[in-house]
């Protein structure tokens, strides 16, 4: 459907109560982009302005990260930054596959403060300070198995994911590669100078931004919360405690050593991690699901682990908690509104969803 | 300064009428993100969920094109496609470098739906169906001198641009590479396909989607007219009524042949295209200055063969109306509202500026 018609749909709408899904106005306060951290290469030599074709003397900026922000009327005090996983950029968080409103817009009617990002060497924020050889891997249905949409080619029955095709093609179309290798210290620094800019904040963070966001929560005490979605890797222990690795048909997860100080500062702001359906309790040979078996398994000792240091981490595993059929992309999924409710609640409940001053 | 510092500036100075700029409140009443077009790789083979890092089978789709959209209160019928350049992404037209806002809210201001795009094998769109080796190379003097901000390390005594060095370093990281290689062709469909879902809008181009642009135009009767800033290539021209290639020190520009059939659907819709200052009137071997002097020059010949068959192309030289010290990057220059202004005032006297019906 053409937005054109969506829009003219939209509009009728609010006059004939008709079925068409119709966009609440927003106000925005504010919004805009910009960039912050990265590093300079500068080559050797002269540069010369007749022959400027040739790099010698000129510089390169690269590894920074970007972040398209936009603040609605009487915001919380506290934004949120959104952080993608692999194969992901900040289009994760915005309009839904089957078109429904995004999580950036959720938060944004919540009174939150958003701030959409894209790590360095991904999306917009493309310039690497390393070269790399970036070619068309056909992952499409390892993304389908991985993040439980189902077990390709059947979706999972009670799947919290619209089943048309169009809706998976426009899914698949939001994967977008790394411009240079993924280094955990790299984007971590870049989303650290990004939250140097923003000041105090609530990091949310999907799937392989995990492990980062607390190597960011740790190099920065702007970070006054996390709430992380499905952490992929890079669960972070005591050096000297660190638990067994947890293997199975998808390979073996290895808990991450830091510092004493390090884990230290992860139990001085609160933390939630979230985690969907479909993941099974005992190691299966599907690999796309025994992947969050290990992966769940280690929240749980790591939440053990920060609140036996005096930390407040909680695990919510939604299932548990009755709501049934999300997949890896929780604040996507068909009930991302109540995903959106629950985030809320929690950051309300930490006490850190107060008003900014006016 | 940090955001929240600047918000809360911003907020003090509707009451105390202080020099910080304020951001007046937007009503957008839709937003959100989607892509375009693009195809599909299969890999031959079977695809086996227990071993999914194996590609066999499995599908891949790339060179598709992004849009992220909003919708203003009381917005006009068509809405603006605003398409980067080289070495550029949608940022191009976000936030200026030094702060203020972009070309995108300027135009939602002027009740502009607006698409901010990242074209096929670039930023969000970043799948590429064909392998690229993506290196570092340090061009940024490249870019100072030919987007004309100056002579590297001088800026123009009348630039539109701040010279603040953290205003440089911002523009420095919108650089942004491709993640395979540059095909009009691919470019150009992806943006067509977008446009299939936009229905009738006005293309805004920059840069290097000059020519891109008039390809997309000619294959989708939705472009109802082109504003096209500093078009840096691919002018197409009758095949049989080419103009001669223009030489100089930044090399021989050429012009782009197409049937005559097709150069006649550029003479059905409006045209304005827009260069800026500092433009040499005769050769230089200053390649940046250079560079302009044969863009200018193709697109003067171009803008008198559109309209010798009967179309409708206006060149506007803006040193010639008065308006002096505008980069190749006019639409964040200091006088973007200006920039802003023209580009409203034009698509107004074409008859494309009415409001969408309620």
């Amino acid at each position: 459907m053409r937005l054109e018609t969506l829009f003219l749909a939209a509009t009728v709408s609010l006059s004939l109560a008709s079925s068409v899904w119709a966009f609440e106005p927003l106000t925005i306060i504010d919004q805009g982009s910009f960039s912050a951290g990265g590093t300079v290469i500068t080559e050797a030599g002269t540069f010369d302005n007749k022959a400027p074709l040739n790099s010698a003397g000129q510089t390169f900026h690269g590894d920074h990260a970007y972040s398209f922000y936009q603040v609605p009327e009487a915001p919380r005090e506290l934004p949120l930054v959104l952080w993608h996983g692999a194969f992901q950029s900040g289009k994760s968080w915005e309009t839904t596959a089957d078109g429904r409103e995004g999580f950036q817009t959720l938060m944004l009617r919540r009174h939150f403060a958003v701030h959409t990002i894209d790590q360095p060497r991904r999306g917009k924020a493309g310039n690497s300070t390393v070269a790399a050889e970036v070619k068309p891997t056909a992952y499409d249905q390892l993304f389908f198995d991985m993040f439980r949409i189902g077990q390709w080619p059947n979706y999972f029955d009670n799947v919290q994911f619209d089943t048309s095709e169009d809706t998976l093609i426009e899914f698949l179309r939001s994967v977008t590669p790394n411009t240079g290798a993924f280094d955990p210290e790299v984007v971590s620094d870049g989303v650290s100078a990004l939250i140097d800019k923003i000041g105090p904040s609530i990091l949310v963070t999907h799937s392989q931004a995990g492990g980062p966001g607390w190597l960011t929560a740790i190099k920065n005490a702007n970070v006054k919360a996390v709430i992380s979605y499905e952490p992929g890797s890079g669960y972070v222990f005591p050096e000297n405690e660190m638990p067994e690795p947890i293997s199975g048909s998808a390979g073996t997860l290895k808990p991450e050593p830091v510092s004493a100080e390090d884990f230290a500062k992860l139990t001085e702001i609160p933390i939630v991690v979230y985690y969907g359906d479909n993941i099974p309790e005992d190691p299966t040979d599907d690999f796309g699901l025994d992947n969050w078996r290990t992966r769940l398994a280690m929240a749980r000792l790591w939440v053990a682990a920060i609140n036996r240091h005096g930390g407040d981490a909680t695990l919510v595993h939604l299932p548990e908690q009755g709501i049934h059929g999300n997949t890896h992309f929780l604040f996507s999924d068909l009930n991302n509104q109540q995903i959106a409710d629950l985030a809320t609640a929690w950051i309300e409940e930490k006490g850190l969803g107060g008003m900014a001053a006016k």
